[in-house]
């Protein structure tokens, strides 16, 4: 079947219900799919969007297109969950279906205002000759999860491209900001635009951030603003991003900059720090990050990358997103840990020291090791017998680095940009691994989160062995995962 | 919107996709909606299908009509659990697709042969007359999921009318057995109806199952075969069963008998006991069991009757199933436990002991009572601050009695055939009560089982108190309970 752009394009009404369920039924039934991290219920899921808490429960979106493992026209899909670990599906929440999000409800953020939800998104509208024009859009959630009241807030200034998209609405005393991801009609490149509103209908240009000198490619997307120990750090995605401004490995990277303050007025972070790749590992993209009514920062991630093909494409859907990671700094780096409630998904704790940890871990498991300083060595996930195939991360506790390698662990994935990723690690230090393994998903954190490391892998689900390739000083406790949809 | 008979019929691929992931989300948004028990992902469900074990986990499908409240075009929807109270959703899995099924695939058992699950079940079809057939269909699911080589193995035969149906597979040393509910064309009687078959592929009738000297009515439904303790337990629905015969409350009723044994050949009961009615509340109805590897047995009911409506029909949804009960057997009659999974629903335990047993309970939990012998009391769940509006149960712990009274908890349900339902309790003594609830569904377990009270109803989720309406002598403990699904 070939994916024409009309055929990704048409409205869901056309699609039939019977297509539908079959692919939802693909998806379910794919032994690739992920049980204890938000997923497709079919077809493509992208950014997380409008992450909030609201009416005593969190609640999430994702970027839905039901119908194919392609990115056609987006909906929004609704979760909700009271522990940031156990989401309930709640089904497609915003539709496109007016003419400003015609030809999709891209992705935006959410804040409870005035007892309701409101979500601020871009609507991505195509007319008859292809033009584009992105619409940000206000809409209203009610308690009961009905969306309603869509209203055109603002579009594109003549100094920015049709690349402008993903509103992040912001509050300070009594005016709400939006910062979004535009790219300069004069010059194409992208940078983080800056918006007022004392209404929420009356919207007015503040200017672009300046939180950097450097050059950030041709286009940012999904900025997003939080408050992390008293500082505030800006998560940002910068498309075309030399790669003397800052290393990365993924075809787009998932950055950060860590600065004392905002002032929006002046649209410029306070004493910004450099830019850091959130993420040591494959595939994080897109990640949205908001404060939680105590000041927690919380932060989940697209586990996913545009422009990028994944194995499950065949089975016509594709991607997932990370757990919800908790956010606080330590010596001018962003920590991310796991939030507390993952330890509810624990099931059959071992205690695990030997060279094969584990004959058969199944595919749903953390696995927790502290490796003893001094020590070089590679331990084997979602591996056959003879360890010829599998995930292989690779230690040394002498020098100090961690290698994560998916070149041997099934079907291959976006080769070009490289199959394997590397952390540093304290020289001669022990190191404490904590690995969570969801069927097609790794997630390492490294020192309690100091570093993470997350990807995608498509290994033989029977290959399910965990051992070192020798004898290694370790100790450790591996748990059983429990699903949660 | 009205359901014409083309309408329900009309097949799914006639149905547009969008109307689909609207009627999901409205299912999942209902204040109504069941969370630790199976309900519809969208429209109509009924009786549980293929309740069974097969590659390392226990598997349950339920009849489903995706698209309103009606019974329409029937399709099975499959669902996967390891520990019977934790269940995953792997969607469609028998769609009427064939001239066989093609006016629904209708209900029908499984069992594990030669490592794939073979589904036999009930194919409804209709010729442009509308005249119908019922065939019986023999298909196999693999591992994967994926149901293939559908089969007609018989149809009704000259002695049964088009009412023939629901087969349960069975095995006895290298023979395969199915029983099926059958209306005799000649009398119009209800009667349960033996098959045979070395093969799966070639069926011969043996005849009418005897088990009672008595008129089963025009109908009998959803016949189940079941070991418990050493005897056989018959368990089925006989439509039109005269109230002479046993008395029953619902439209129709869920029966069973227990016999010392089956006598397939001769299609016999060996000394089978009196009918008795499976629950003592409302809406249980088309109840499958079998028997685990380790010979237990277990049951699960659908929860919404024939020919009834309930309010969530305004919101295109319908009805839910009952939690899986292990049976055994005390004193020749059934007793019916939660499986001890179930506890692993449980949090935040508190012990309660006062006349306000809690002012706000949440909708999602199990409430276990002793209440000492010797007393008259109310307990109201689901309740408003004055116990003007909610669920009632009296007790008489010196009489004997219990009673369940849904009249004022809300909006009303199938009032015709009464708002209350009556068990029996040992006079003078403390009664065990463990209540399950579940946003609009309630389930008593009285004494550990020796009787069960199951009913839906509808009231406003503010409603949350659970109180006595006076000083009552009684201790137990609340917990909340986890969302499932």
């Amino acid at each position: 079947m070939e994916w024409t752009r009309e055929k990704r394009y048409l409205p869901y009404s056309k699609w039939d219900a019977d297509t539908l369920l079959h692919l939802q039924a693909q998806a379910a039934n794919s032994p690739y799919q992920m049980h204890y991290h938000l997923h497709p219920i079919s077809g493509l899921i992208n950014d997380p969007n409008g992450f909030s808490y609201f009416n005593g429960a969190y609640h999430l979106f994702y970027q839905s297109y039901p119908f194919g493992a392609v990115h056609g026209l987006k909906s929004w899909v609704h979760f909700k969950s009271k522990d940031l670990v156990h989401w309930e599906n709640l089904g497609l929440a915003i539709e496109p279906d007016t003419m400003a999000d015609s030809h999709g409800a891209y992705s935006g953020s959410a804040r409870e205002i005035d007892g309701k939800l409101f979500l601020m998104y871009t609507g991505n509208h195509r007319d008859e000759n292809w033009i584009r024009t992105p619409y940000q859009i206000g809409a209203w959630m009610d308690k009961n999860g009905k969306v309603s009241d869509k209203t055109i807030l603002f579009k594109n200034p003549d100094h920015i491209t049709e690349h402008f998209r993903d509103p992040q609405i912001l509050k300070k005393n009594d005016t709400y900001y939006a910062i979004l991801g535009a790219q300069d009609n004069a010059e194409k490149h992208g940078h983080i635009d800056v918006w007022k509103s004392k209404d929420l209908k009356n919207w007015e240009e503040l200017g672009y951030l300046d939180f950097t000198d450097q050059d950030m490619g041709y286009m940012i997307e999904c900025p997003n603003l939080v408050e992390v120990d008293g500082h505030v750090v800006l998560i940002f995605c910068p498309q075309g991003l030399d790669k003397k401004v800052a290393d990365y490995d993924d075809i787009y990277p998932n950055m950060y900059v860590i600065a004392d303050g905002i002032d929006f007025e002046n649209h410029k972070l306070i004493n910004p720090g450099p830019l850091q790749n959130l993420d040591k590992g494959f595939d994080v993209y897109a990640t949205q990050a908001f404060n939680a009514l105590d000041g927690k920062a919380y932060e989940i991630s697209w586990v996913g990358l545009p422009d990028i093909t994944y194995p499950t494409d065949d089975e016509n859907w594709a991607n997932c997103l990370s757990q919800v990671k908790e956010l606080t700094i330590k010596n001018g780096q962003l920590i991310q840990k796991p939030v507390k409630s993952m330890a509810s998904l624990h099931k059959n704790e071992k205690d695990v020291a030997d060279q094969v940890v584990s004959e058969n871990a199944g595919q749903q498991y953390e696995l927790e090791l502290t490796i003893k300083a001094g020590q070089k060595g590679n331990l084997y996930l979602a591996a056959n017998d003879d360890l010829s195939s599998g995930l292989k991360i690779s230690f040394d506790t002498k020098n100090g680095q961690l290698i994560l390698d998916r070149s041997i662990a099934g079907q291959k994935v976006a080769v070009d940009y490289g199959e394997n990723r590397t952390a540093p690690l304290q020289p001669d230090s022990d190191v404490k691994l904590n690995i969570y393994i969801d069927h097609s998903l790794i997630e390492i954190f490294v020192n309690d989160g100091e570093n993470v490391l997350t990807g995608r892998y498509f290994a033989d689900q029977a290959h399910s062995k965990i051992a070192f390739d020798k004898k290694i000083n370790f100790n450790g406790k591996l748990w059983n995962m429990k699903t949660i949809l």
